[in-house]
């Protein structure tokens, strides 16, 4: 038998996995056009045309060593000063190739990060509704997850919670900025907030308490909103990202940490990052893929499109009659179940053939998720589907 | 501060580190053409021109979707099928893709292995000597690796002290074939008697204990010696492997997982592979690289290459005195220590520009490795130092 954690890990994962295989028997019974799978936040905009160039241009004019060899675990020289680069142009910020590792994407970049900081028994605070799988990311590295309630007025950060839950066994904060599943932007006031509180338990407790930022979204941002950068707010900071939504490229597995420069003992805890990249079993970032963002940084996917269909669905859905949280990045919109029980409102939903995600998976009870990283169309079509629900719930 | 757990990691990463930073020092000083770096394990052959002609064929003619968006965990069905095919082709097995899971490489097969069978104080066996990094893997989800003793006639498993260390707590054996650092391969004869004492001890304990094989250096084997296929042997065997060595692609880090379809609960077992690959922050193995093997499954980089290697070092180090094991197969030669101290040794080399990694690293002190996957002219220019190195030790 396999290990008893994995096994209840395998349950755990059944709810999204059936809801998968029930989208598939829907198309295969209704036409894959009559189901409106809005539970994936799979990008689908095309690849920026100049990086698949340069995918092809490395190929065909690296040589084989340098092209797909190994490399320092933390990348290329080049990538890792190509990223630096792009963050001081964009941030003003001043990081230094040494400052930035390049990794497996945000995923591997978060586990890398957790694996580096965390000692068994130490603490991780999430601020809720949050991405589920940090709840395995913490746990990989034996830290405990612990949960900041939700702020079910604003979405923003309860920072009275937030205060209230940082004890001497907390060793990092992981925020999600724009945030997956609320389409939130956490604003400057509020990290500006966060940080003076981290601040002042740091010196309370006499400890590092470290800020880690999942940024895959961060591209996402719609009506002029900003997202701040978190190392011009607080030093113990690693900014962690994936190429995957801004590129579209989510199955090719890059990213990065940036480790804040002023962070406490940054050379150790890079070289902590490097080593976790290795033991981890990543061991470094596809060679491939980093060889081809040197040629194309700063090339970008539409992310108009992303745009066009938030305001389609969001229009839509408040119009119908749904309570949802206005969105300001990422592809996901963040509705109230107008049942008092999440689930049964997942279930009626499909009776329409709408498939969304509850919000238990985000411990965040009572609201469901949408995806519209999805064609402008599907959305078109889902409309009447959702207005029966509409009905069904007798919204105004 | 970061993690002590990590501080040590980093610690005991040292001397590995530290003899690359020698290595770049001398290069600098006396010229590279005057170092003999054989420290690393890093191929060096050309990759074959087919898989990069398969790369830029599936970047012109795939939808950005299909080529680099996410997939099943365990990646695409057609890269899962083709390595089942090209299996059941060479070994007479009877894989399917759905026994195939797709991997970031062998370092990252092997954490999802592990990640999937141990719980906490589970132990793993391995035998020495023995790749370093299995410690670090092992170690990452809770087991502990517990070590055979080599038999350092043979360097063949020592069955005895197998069978003797084999208890209740015993989840999982780790074996590479052929073997880093020895280059020797375990015969079938080995495999069969081991199997043997692991369905013995099975029933003895009324539990599964799994077999996993690293396999990275499979294809390369010499003098027409064969490696067995462990699922035909025992069937409670995970058969892990890496691209990295017989593509010549190590940075682009693509390997899998073979489940043999006769382990107890196998859909059950390659469930928890696919997690762990999820929640380990792997998600899937890098797209374009699943595709580009597909359309180039069974291209092989020039392994003779590596063969006319062995065949200078061994015969001008054996000539020239030293006593190495007779390399089988993998790129490298196992050389016992002249000196009691392995470490005085290895200083004595460095006298002579040559770069050595002491046998204390794999857990069979007393020897060193040479990793002769460098250029035929590189070995060339380093046996006079070799002789020099002879003279010092007064060996024949």
């Amino acid at each position: 038998m396999i290990s008893k954690k994995m096994q209840q890990q395998i349950k755990d994962g059944t709810v999204i996995r059936a809801m998968f295989q029930e989208g598939k028997a829907m198309a295969k019974e209704f036409g894959a056009e009559n189901v409106y799978d809005f539970s994936l936040g799979n990008p689908m905009t095309p690849v920026p045309a100049e990086f698949n160039q340069a995918v092809i241009d490395a190929v065909k004019t690296e040589t084989s060593l340098e092209l797909h060899g190994y490399m320092d675990n933390a990348g290329y020289p080049e990538t890792r000063q190509a990223v630096a680069e792009d963050l001081n142009r964009r941030f003003g910020t001043e990081f230094e190739g040494k400052h930035i590792v390049m990794t497996v994407g945000a995923a591997g970049a978060l586990n890398v990060v957790f694996k580096t900081l965390l000692d068994p028994g130490d603490e991780v605070l999430a601020f809720a509704p949050y991405f589920g799988e940090y709840r395995g990311y913490v746990a990989n590295h034996q830290g405990i997850l612990r949960e900041v309630q939700p702020d079910t007025e604003t979405f923003q950060p309860d920072l009275a919670d937030f205060e209230a839950k940082i004890t001497e066994s907390t060793k990092a904060v992981i925020i999600n900025n724009p945030v997956n599943p609320t389409g939130v932007i956490y604003s400057a006031e509020t990290i500006r907030k966060m940080a003076d509180i981290l601040r002042k338990k740091q010196e309370a407790y006499g400890k590092e308490i470290y800020l880690v930022s999942d940024e895959p979204y961060r591209e996402l941002a719609y009506d002029g909103n900003e997202v701040p950068f978190l190392t011009k707010y607080y030093d113990n900071t690693f900014v962690t990202y994936s190429f995957s939504k801004s590129l579209s490229i989510p199955g090719e597995r890059i990213g990065y940490i940036a480790a804040c420069p002023k962070m406490a003992d940054c050379s150790q805890a890079v070289s902590g990052l490097s080593v976790a990249n290795r033991i981890l079993g990543f061991v470094n970032a596809p060679s491939l893929m980093q060889k081809a963002l040197v040629a194309s940084m700063g090339a970008k996917t539409d992310v108009g499109y992303y745009d066009r269909n938030r305001q389609l669905i969001y229009g839509s859905l408040t119009e119908l009659g749904f309570t949802c949280a206005k969105p300001q990045g990422a592809f996901y919109l963040w509705i109230k179940s107008p049942d008092a029980e999440e689930k049964k409102f997942v279930e009626a939903a499909k009776k329409y053939h709408l498939l969304l995600v509850g919000g238990t998976t985000f411990s965040c009870p009572g609201y469901v998720r949408l995806a519209y990283c999805v064609s402008y169309e599907m959305i078109q079509r889902s409309l009447p589907a959702f207005e029966k629900l509409a009905k069904e719930y007798h919204l105004a």
